[in-house]
Formats: structure tokens, sequence, C-alpha cells
């Protein structure tokens, strides 16, 4: 019997929860260890910090990394901040301990228009240590990138590119209720848009792969982001919107090349929330259309794509490797290490 | 500047023509020659034979592999059986030569389960030159398999799979419309089936890449094959279907692990169809459906995912691959090598 996979789970927000109690369910991975300096979850137990029905583990939340990463280790999860400035550290220092990563910081999932020094400074260090890292999720990571790239395998000619995602927020948890802006006056609103706390990260980032994987040449790449407005009162699990307050986001990006819009991207994330959907559409030869009615459930398919990607970033050329070059499916429970 | 990529065509019927006028599209491929023993094309100038516009481009067609083999290639594309048992010899040749292989031939796009040995015997031959081969297509290769395993990523537990394809075939060449029958009898059509004749190969392929895929170990797969009987008059630019005959074909196949279906696939071709379009559904955590609405063309798309996976199959370690393994995507214009 081969050995099982050993991975760790460095940040234990709620989706790093919820990647954790995934990981659990599969037969071929062990986890080894937690970091979180939080110190309301360091030093606990691990299964129960994160919920799990079969808790305890006998598995303890370290502080910092140092002591997880001393041990023998292939795979480390990371999910911390969104930036990849923020997390440039925290990356090095796991691959510095021969580790393969994923990650669901967004920065990450294409980080080669934005950060080109930082990309190839990680891509550096992976392949001089022999591992692979890639930053992934559901979005971005899958439905408006690699969703898009894949149904494009069966175009003959693409001359513009559109992913729109709408996603009913009255079914998410309450944190992500409360970061979208729902209940906030567009005022409010407004004010944390410009001190940086409302927006969803990813958007330039799959406009970036996609546009690559296309062979577009994009001049630019434009980023709005504006409320929601509730038209009638809106009542969730946990808030209530007022006619006239915010609902969500409505966030729109856009890949131009030769002042033409090549990729048009859209995302509207509110409570309320009608047709949630994720639609591909390519322009060309053929048209093709791709939906997926109800749309993909954000912390859902985010823990899921993660967990998924372990196999095939272990599998990966060393290096800063992007969801849009590793062939990704689910990852059997009982698959054999 | 990096030379270009030097491909063949084995075989001309329809989708090997148009697979030749989608490669001349494509800046980073030169088209070095053409394979087809068929008398009516052996001899003549392959831009002229697949009725390009630019026609001629000065390649010739070889009544013979031997003397295309023998030339500098990187890549042959593949199409002329639909039976790996068939084709054996001409892949052998093929890798022999040090070429890689692009093959529609619908048993190679997952061998495995039924050609163990024709399986190994390849992937030991092409390991053994450094090359890699793929077969792969839109059905199978993509809508069916690859499309439902690529959706698996944002899946945390499937416990069922349905992909159904409805085509009509109304919009597609003559020759495809005898093919599923249409216009025959309900009695010369079993007869046809019987005889081998009418049958869209490639469903327990698709089945088997996904059970792979999903960790789905299946005890059985079955398929099954009745005509779709028209109900009333239907005519097409090439022919007319009266009420009481055949419209099409209608296929199913199951893959069934301990007595309980774990995989459903449903292909119905027929002049006619009302909705065509490609659905695939994973039941499990979460549900998720995704539908391409109106379908994915057959005959451009099987062209497009051909011509698409040259550069995955250049990048492929050596051996037998599946559309599976490939990251696939859509393969720029202006592309470089």
């Amino acid at each position: 019997m081969k050995k099982k996979i050993r991975v760790a789970q460095y940040g234990l927000g709620p989706i790093g929860s919820s990647i954790v109690r995934l990981m659990r369910q599969k037969d071929s991975l062990e986890i080894v260890g937690a970091i979180d300096k939080d110190p309301a979850k360091a030093g606990r137990e691990l299964g129960e910090a994160v919920g799990a029905p079969d808790a305890p583990w006998g598995v303890l939340i370290s502080p910092d990394a140092e002591s997880v990463l001393e041990k023998p280790l292939d795979v480390i999860i990371h999910s911390t901040s969104s930036y990849l400035t923020s997390v440039m550290d925290q990356l090095l220092e796991c691959i510095a301990a021969g580790c393969c990563i994923v990650s669901t910081c967004e920065e990450l999932a294409y980080p080669f228009r934005k950060h080109p020094e930082l990309s190839q400074k990680l891509d550096a260090a992976a392949k001089e240590e022999g591992v692979a890292l890639v930053g992934t999720g559901v979005n971005p990571g899958f439905v408006m990138d690699k969703l898009a790239l894949t149904l494009s395998a069966v175009a003959q000619r693409i001359d513009w590119v559109s992913a729109v995602r709408i996603v009913d927020a009255s079914k998410r948890r309450l944190p992500l209720q409360k970061k979208i802006g729902a209940g906030m006056t567009p005022e409010e609103f407004h004010a944390q848009v410009a001190a940086g706390v409302i927006k969803h990260h990813g958007l330039p980032e799959s406009i970036a792969m996609v546009a690559d994987g296309l062979g577009f040449a994009l001049d630019d790449i434009s980023e709005t982001i504006e409320p929601v407005i509730a038209e009638e009162i809106i009542k969730t699990e946990f808030l209530e919107v007022a006619a006239g307050q915010v609902a969500g986001v409505h966030q729109i990006a856009r890949g131009v090349s030769g002042g033409k819009e090549k990729i048009f991207m859209e995302l509207k994330m509110y409570v309320g929330a009608r047709h949630p959907a994720d639609t591909v559409v390519l322009k060309g030869e053929p048209h093709l259309t791709l939906t997926i009615p109800g749309g993909t459930h954000g912390d859902v398919a985010t823990a899921a794509v993660v967990v998924n990607s372990i196999p095939a970033i272990l599998a990966a050329n060393a290096g800063l490797r992007t969801s849009r070059d590793l062939p990704l499916s689910f990852f059997p429970p009982d698959a054999k290490p």
C-alpha cells in the first residue's frame, strides 16, 4: 500500500474550515497539521475547531507555520488572504519547506499581469524546490475562466467572450452577506468600496487567464463596482434589507484589445437575486453558450475545487501553475494516493 | 523565430477534410502532407481536394503512409475509422516514425476497458518513442466526458452522472443523415443495426472515462440502440422522412456498480429534433446541471477539438493519453509554436 498524501491547512476562516472538513472525507489524505495565528483558534484541536462530527482527530492548530512545516508534508492548502503581496512570505516559506501549494488567494489565480515580478519569484522558487503551486477556487479559478477555456476547445474561431455570474447571497453565510454590503446605505457602500473593504477579487485575473488562453493581446483590463439597490424589502435568515438600501455588489470587468471589447465579465452577488446562474458565451465559429442554472455555490464549490486540485498539483510540473494548465476533475474519496 | 509545428493528415473523409481546412488557419502549423488510399483522392492537390479557398497549396495527397512519414513531422492527425482494431497498424506506424497523434477513432478515446491489450501496446510503443497520442472529438472526447469531468471539479460528492445529447440532424450533411437511418423503415433500420452499419460509437468509452475519473468501480456498461420514429413528415435539405419512418437513432448507455446505475448517457440524433442541447447532470453535493442550449455542432466541434488538441498533445507526457488528462482549450490562430 502506498503512503497517504500528507496535507496541512494554512488559515482556518470559513473557507479553510470547510476545506478541512472535505479533506477529512478523502481516504488518501492524512491531515497532519493546521496553522492559524488567531488566538481563538491556535492551540485548539483541529477537528473540533472546524466542527467536524468525528472530532477530535488529535491534530492541534499551530499559531505559526514553522512547527507544521518541519513535518514531512506533500501539500499545503493555503487560505489566508486575497492579496498576493500579503501572502508572499507565507507561500515562499511553504515552498522552501518542499510543499506543493493549493491556495485560495484570488490574486494568485493568475498573477502574471498584475504582479509579474512576484509571479516570477514564486515560479523560480518552486522550480528550484521541485514543487508546484496554484491559486484556485470557484471564481477566480473555475466558472469564469477554466470553464470558459474548456468550452473554447470546441471552437474553431473566437471573437468575443462573456462570463456572467449571478449569485443569490440570501443562502450564503452572514459574513458574506455583510461583505457585499447588504443592508448598507448607498453612501456607506461607496465609502466601504473606497476603503477597499467591499470587493470581490478575481475578475481581472479571470480576464487575463482567458485572454492568454485564447491569444487575445489585451491593451487594458478595466473594472467597476456598483451597488445593487433593493427595490423592495428583502429578508434573509440573518438580516433585512429595506427598499433603497444596498442588496449587494455588481461588478463588471472588461478586457479590451485595439479599442474593442474582447472579454466581458459580470458578477452580481446580492440577496434576493433572481435567476442565479453562471453563463459563458463564446461568439465565433460556432456560437456557444453554456449555462449552469442556479449557479455554482460559492462556498461549497470553492472548497471542492481546492481539494479536487490536490492530485493535479502533485502531478504537475514544478513551478507556478494556474487552473488553465491543470486537467481538473473530482478527487474520488477512495482514490489511491 | 521558432519553427512551425509540422503536421500531416491521415484520412480525408468529411471530418478529415474539415480538420485540414481548420489547420490551414493556424499560423503556427505547416501542413506537410496528407494520406488517403482512395484513388479519387490520392495524387490530388490537398488544398483543392478539401475545397480550400486559397488552394492550391502545393501539397499532394499520398496513397500510402510511408512517403509522408519519412518527412520530419511533429503531429499526425488521424481520422480513418471508428474501430481501434482497424487502425492499430496505422497508429503504430505513425508512432514508429516519431510522431505525436491526435485521432478521431472513437474507440481510442478511452480504450482501456474494451481493448486493454491494445491500449497497453500503444502506450508502450509511444513511451519508447517519446511521443504521445490521444483519441478525441466532440463525442466521445468532450461533451459527454471531458466536460462532465471538468464540471465535477466543483463537486464535494458525486452519486450519479447523466449526460444527454440531443442533436438535430436536419442541419448536418447527407452522409450523416443516412448514417443514422433517416428515411428508412424500422425493419431496414434494425437490419442495418444488426449489420453494424448504424451506430454512433463512443458512449461506452465516455462512460468508462467518467467512471475512472470519478472513482466509480463499474461492474458493467450496457448499451441499447433504437430508432426514433417520425410522428409527422420531416423534410431536410437532402431528404424527406414520412410519418412512421425512421428519423434517426436513440442510443442509451448505462454504467452500473453493485446493481445500481451510476452513469446514464443518452444520445438522440435525428432529423427534426426539438430542443437540441447537451446537458450534464451531477447528483451529489452540490447538485449541478450544465447545459449547452442548441448543443455542440458535431462536425464543427469535432474538427475544433482535434486541432485544438495539438498543443496539448505536444506538451503531454509520452504515452497513450486521453482528453481526461489534457488541459484543453482553444488553439489561437497566431499562437507561437
